[in-house]
């Protein structure tokens, strides 16, 4: 208190002063000072600014993603854990002082997925084994060729292993799996190779390294699989869900866009802008997908996998989800077009539209309740017959299309009066310009249809090799009676067959 | 030698003994032997064939991709070297027997490109400079208040401080550019903190860490730097001009596989398939292209490139290209369509179709030799109009389209004879069916050359950021005189803003 009092009586002695010399110096005086209370203020708020937004920033990912925030901890509870190597006298001396590898092995060992950390242990462990039997032979080997060859044989032997292992490490095999365990081949074989020259008890280094090791990969691996785990093979099956959700909805939000009249319109009350975006996260979901499937399969049985779940297949339905999603880009565009195909061509074509796009989201819908409950759906063959019934009245629609928009023009040529022929024939023929963006929506539409059903096979797949079970709810108990007489099958299997464009 | 003749003896006698006893035996003991025989070959030769696979695949990898192998010689020299810390005696005494963090260093830190390695040093340095203060901070707070509070103070904050870097590490600001620093902060953090309960000569430790990972990260630098550099900036140079060629490839590959007749077929020798399927490699170029761009930010000035180039730039190239590789994606399944639209319709839209395609890919290339060379096109403009023109022709031939596929079925209708009308109405006007495909491929072709101009406009901010000299080659000069005349410009400025679909 003392002090501040202190500070604000120089600061008032300083404004004082030259108001005691001079009336003209007061404003500028008065500007310094302000100058230098901005200057400070900047100096002091721009920091704080920058660290309150980081802050913030950190807080809203923290809410949105409690589970990061639960890893954090669960990182500061395992170095709490292993700290008390340091402080335990018995403890300490039971690992001969090299406690600091037990530290550093839960450093750079926990990952946030069990798959990440099990697949970092296995090569760390492996690694270290590895190279440090390596070592110890190369370094009895060099023992025995006498003091002037043994630094030659030891300095190429890490020459040769270590460019050997970093080339390895670009080989996909060994990037996409062991890629931390070649780098930690690298550091220990160099470590005990060329340590041996100086350190007289290596087998007992060796020893106790492989021992701080197993206690770091250990307490490692019982935090993150006990304490709320977060499983990459989980992680990927919802996020393969949530792709397959989002990707129904772009269809709806576009095809609803394009064809929406008022009605609609006041019955939609969200933002559909947001809703159509959706196929923007399947675009890019690729490298996401490959690096948690490899993780998935270090992972155990958890919740409803098994451990040898075929994540590799998930892959697979994603590739085949981009392709779909590859289409409702283009589909997008031309729903933003700057021409627009005439109304009664739009009306003419709505419904069938509307029916196709509604039928392929069902089926991805349908294939969204199969994946949430990991069940063989029992309606998903009746969807897809449905979907391809709506093609073929699409087609079918198409085809009765000309006669009817050139309809007015040939009443009207068939009339004897020639005079206004011409104006009536360019009113009545839409120029092929105006229709072509329709054209390429309703061509679309019939190759997102197919690339749906190849999501459906890519699913059905999935089930076969995971031995799903066939889903047996209340409204197919109710439809099977009707649905699976001899007939009706034989409907299913020709809309399967139907041609596709 | 007496060991073999021992071994082939016993053999001998074994297959020697039931043939003496029993003549029915001999071929079941030479199954027997065969049957050993075989799970012996099988035995040796299964690991020595996967061993083998594997090493052709990274000899194959070595010699498509040299760099590679280069990087791992360039490892293990500097490997090399930093162990020389240990053969040295003055050296190794100079570091108080810590040449050990220096090798560590030098394996971690040691990445593939000059611009990844600078961000681990950075990060390495950083980070364990700002632990080793913070620990020694707490360590001297924790001295302070006595021998029980010691390790609860700093207990919890290594719990604190850990799990809120470990958090730190999914914000994206700190996940692209610190990862590595978090992770070495909290190691640091940990190892001083915790370890300064033992070790009595805490400031003598730090420094010697300190100056041990200064010799590890400068060697890193000056032999990443010097010994064949592998930039992550021109990396990502030359995958932003490869992929754009690509592109042109593939959109000329697409459209002339579609409109091809037998006399193209003959002239094209080489493979289409192959070409064609080019755009793949932009599809999922997004990663890659995200990682080279932040690892380029920490690269100094090198080749053609300043420090500050403008890196972010190339991300958004990145993404015009997708896009335009969506639209291909896109016409690739029109191209594979099973209903073909009629021949002379085909024929009616050729020319303009190849005229419109050939001029995307005009453009495409000519920002290839663009980016090539560093360069402001000067012919990129002109360029754009003619495809511009294009489009205007292709909307034009469309425009006139109905009249003319209707035209014979109109000269019948206005006959007296009405017969056979109805036949040669069905022949003479295709069904709108026949005509989507192709009309989906000229509205995407449409929708290219608006996503191609998308890149140039990308590719002419790059220019504008990096300050790109303006091209002037041969031919611009001769065509110069002419097309630098008002008139002209002002039909570029026309052709610019054609209406689009």
């Amino acid at each position: 208190m003392a002090n501040a009092k202190q500070v604000s009586g120089k600061l008032e002695w300083r404004i004082n002063v030259p108001d005691g010399t001079s009336n003209v110096l007061v404003p500028e005086s008065d500007q310094l000072v302000n100058k230098a209370w901005l200057w400070l203020k900047g100096l002091l708020c721009g920091p704080i600014l920058i660290i309150w937004r980081f802050l913030y920033k950190a807080w809203n990912l923290g809410v949105a993603e409690p589970k990061k925030a639960i890893h954090g901890v669960k990182v500061g509870l395992s170095l709490l854990i292993v700290s008390f190597f340091y402080y335990m006298r018995p403890l300490y001396d039971g690992v001969g002082g090299n406690a600091m590898w037990a530290v550093m092995t839960v450093v750079v060992v926990f990952e946030s997925t069990v798959g990440a950390t099990l697949c970092k242990c296995f090569n760390r462990t492996i690694g270290t084994f590895l190279a440090g039997s390596l070592a110890l032979g190369v370094q009895w080997i060099a023992d025995k060729s006498g003091e002037t060859f043994q630094p030659i044989i030891i300095g190429i032997s890490v020459f040769l292993l270590a460019s050997a292992a970093t080339f390895s490490r670009f080989i996909p095999s060994v990037k996409t799996r062991f890629d931390y365990g070649a780098m930690i081949f690298i550091l220990t074989f160099s470590l005990v190779a060329v340590s041996g020259y100086r350190v007289e008890r290596l087998f007992e280094m060796a020893h106790q390294r492989l021992s701080t090791i197993a206690i770091g990969t250990s307490l490692c691996i019982v935090i993150t699989m006990v304490f709320c785990p977060i499983w990459a093979g989980s992680g990927l099956h919802d996020m393969i869900v949530c792709n397959l959700e989002k990707l129904a909805d772009s269809l709806d939000g576009c095809v609803g866009e394009y064809f929406k009249d008022d009605k609609t319109k006041l019955g939609n009350e969200e933002d559909p802008s947001k809703r159509m975006q959706g196929y923007k996260c399947v675009l890019n979901s690729k490298a996401t997908e490959e690096v948690m499937a490899n993780l998935a399969r270090w992972e155990p049985a958890h919740g409803r996998f098994n451990f040898r779940h075929p994540w590799k297949q998930y892959l697979k339905i994603g590739t085949s989800m981009r392709k779909c999603a590859y289409c409702i880009e283009a589909l997008n565009s031309c729903i933003n077009s700057e021409i627009q195909a005439p109304d009664y061509l739009k009306k003419h074509l709505r419904d069938v539209c509307m029916l196709l796009s509604n039928n392929s989201s069902e089926v991805l819908k349908e294939l969204v309740i199969a994946m949430k409950t990991l069940t063989k759906s029992s309606k998903i063959d009746l969807l897809i017959g449905e979907m391809n019934l709506a093609v073929q009245k699409v087609q079918d629609s198409l085809n009765s299309l000309p006669n009817s928009f050139i309809g007015p023009a040939v009443s009207t040529l068939q009339a004897p009066n020639d005079a206004n022929k011409e104006t009536i024939t360019k009113t009545a023929i839409p120029s092929l310009m105006e229709v072509f963006p329709l054209a390429s929506l309703v061509y679309l539409l019939i190759e997102i249809a197919a690339r749906t059903e190849g999501i459906a096979d890519a699913v059905d797949q999935l089930a076969g090799l995971a031995e799903f079970e066939l889903a047996m709810d209340e409204n197919s108990k109710q439809k099977k009676p009707n649905s699976n007489s001899t007939s009706d099958i034989q409907d299913h299997e020709t809309m399967k067959t139907l041609p596709k464009v």
